[in-house]
Order: structure tokens, then sequence, then C-alpha cells
């Protein structure tokens, strides 16, 4: 098999590839990276020589003899390579350009700040504990879902854009499971909850839940 | 003029546009909104209406009727449209995945953490004083500094990639002029550094900067 995924099973960085992986039926090869026991594998220096940013996900692809990090650049570049399954970038360059932009609503102005390593951070610098924590990622969540919610307005249909699934539904489906963990009640947001539903229906959703991941927990 | 952009003098995301802009030679007309005063501009019904995000940069694009947040969907969608100056995503599949990369590196693991909202929130909920934002920031933004300086070590010419100046290099200079601010050592980053001094030789970058924007305080 030529891809192999470097990834963990609770990484929302990590399921969003995994999603289009499936969607778009590319066979690959599993490697768990453990985000927490003995500190944390990604620290190891044999991780590091494949993302010295020492975070996951990281895929390579012997064919093309790439090393990729970055959720969002290995999904498009994985769209460019191969055409099967959906499209997750349109055709055309005005909703091109929206699609990307609500997936940098949830990969930059949502994940980053709820992640385990600003959390760790908290706990560490702040005397933050598992409520102050929880408080914190919800706070970011629902700050990034309203924004969100509202946007779908003018595009959702059975998906965040219509009825074709995007790149969007990719990076979404991750971050309802994330701020379901810290118990943002996503009643709050109709839409949002409507489309994750919708997706989770499809078994490329279903195949890469955490739950699912040969190193879940 | 057709382009209209939303921005703040300070703003990172902001500053990554207007270097586009003037990179591609794409006139425009900005216009500033202040996310100190009044408790912030971006919070106004008004701007809401434009990014119900209530963050900046918003673009405008008159001609193709689409508002646009989110500055690298921006920056991407100016990269598609027009064909003035330097191509910033590269043509080659490999070469783009490696630019997205790397420049997700800063804007979605570097730059959301450090950014104003997320220090009005540390102040507000955990007492952190200006040092203690300082720290925090720094912590980040040499975490992820660390990482890209390695990565740079096999790609770096006069630019991040050789030669070409790209995406990367647009979201690198915001992000050094950052790090300043807070005080980041960056001596312990030469090629980083030596890339940013590169890059701010530039008229584009020059013409982008913070301090000569017409909102500058």
């Amino acid at each position: 098999m030529s891809i192999r995924l470097y990834g963990y099973w609770r990484s929302s960085a990590s399921y969003r590839v995994r999603i289009a992986l499936h969607l778009k039926d590319i066979p690959f090869e599993h490697q768990s990276v453990h985000l927490v026991r003995d500190g944390g594998e990604q620290h190891l220096r044999s991780y590091q020589g494949l993302n010295p940013s020492a975070l996951v996900p990281t895929l390579v692809d012997e064919d093309e003899d790439i090393i990729l990090n970055q959720s969002l650049a290995i999904i498009e570049y994985l769209d460019e390579k191969y055409d099967t399954g959906p499209a997750l970038l349109p055709e055309h360059k005005l909703q091109r350009a929206r699609v990307r932009a609500l997936a940098y609503d949830v990969a930059a102005d949502i994940q980053p700040l709820a992640n385990l390593r600003v959390l760790q951070y908290l706990e560490r610098e702040f005397d933050a504990d598992a409520e102050g924590k929880a408080v914190w990622a919800r706070y970011w969540i629902e700050k990034g879902f309203t924004g969100i919610e509202k946007r779908l307005q003018t595009t959702a249909g059975k998906y965040c854009f219509g009825f074709d699934l995007t790149l969007v539904d990719v990076c979404l489906v991750p971050q309802v499971y994330n701020a379901l963990r810290f118990g943002v009640d996503m009643a709050d947001y109709p839409l949002i909850q409507r489309i994750a539903e919708n997706c989770n229906k499809l078994e490329a959703f279903s195949r890469a839940a955490p739950e699912n991941q040969p190193d879940a927990q």
C-alpha cells in the first residue's frame, strides 16, 4: 500500500484525513501515534523525523515520495491526486473559495484552541482543572459554531453546501464529535447538528470515527 | 475599485492579505475595523452582516458578488483569479501541497493561539497579566517556529521555497512581526529571520506593513 497515515484515534485532524481517505476510497495503512502514553509518542525522535512539529497527522505517500503534514494540505493533495469519490473542493473558483473559508472557520479558528496540547498548558501554567478546561474548550467551540451556523443558513442542504459533500463536512463532523466530548449543547446549532447526522449515516464517516479505530481505548 | 478589504493594521491575518494584494498588484480599498476601540468594531451589527464570526479580514469583490472571510481562502482565491505577480501556490501538486502545509503551520498552529481574543480571555478568566500573556504567546510562537525552522532547512533559498515567493512567505512575515512584539528572540531561528528580512526588502511587503496603514496608531 502506497499510503500510510500516522494519526491518533481521537485527534480531530487525523479523523478529518480518515474521512477523506474513505470517501475517496483510497486504501491506506494506519500507524498509531499515541498522544498521551509515555508523555506522547509524537515527541519520539523517530516520529519527529517525519514531522518536526510533533503533531498528527502525517501522511506518507511512497509512490510520490512525499511526507506531508497538516490535515487540510493532505486532503487537498488527495483530492487533486485521486478522482475517485466526491470532489471535496468544488470546480468553480467562487464555490471553492467559500468551501475553503468555512473549512478554515473550523480548522484555524476552533480546533487549534481546544486541542490536547493547549489544554495541557492551561492545566500546567494556569492550574485549570477539568471543568476549567471544558469551559475554555466550550467557549471557543460555541463561538465558532455560532458564526458557522449563521453562514450555513445560506449554503446548507443535506450537507454544508447543498447536496455535495465537501471539505467543510469533513472538518465539521470531527469538530462536532469534539464538541460533544466537552458538553456543548448541540440543540443551539440545529443546522450543524442535522448535517453531522446526515454525514454520520455514510459508511465513510462511520469507518473513520474514533471508536472504530484500532488504537481506540 | 472592485475589491474592498476590511481589516486592522496590526492583525496578522489582514497583513497576509495586504501582502498578497500588493504582490499581485491588485488595487483595493482599505476599510478599517478597529479591533479594540469601543469593545471592538468587529462586533458591530453592520460588520457581522459581512462576517458573522466577528473576525478580520473580510474581502468583498463586487465584480464577482462574493464576500469572503479567512485570509488563506482569500489569498488562494486571489491567486486563482489574477495572473499578475508571482503564483503564490505552485503549479506542481507536490510542491503546492508542501506550500499549503507550511502555511498552515503558521496559520492554524501558531497565529490562532496568540491573537487578541485569546489573550483577552486569558486576562479575563485566568487573571493573566501582561507578562503572563506574553509568556503564553511566546510559548506557541517558539514551538511553531522550531518546527518550521527545521522544515526550512530542506526547502529554503532566498525565500521559504527556493527563490519563488509563495503563500508561506506571505504567512511567515506577519508572524515574525508578531513574534517581535512579544519578545521572541529571532536569533534562535536564523532561516526564518533571514527570509523575513529578504521579504521585507520588497515593496509589496513594506506597503503591507502594519505601521504603513492608514489606521496605524
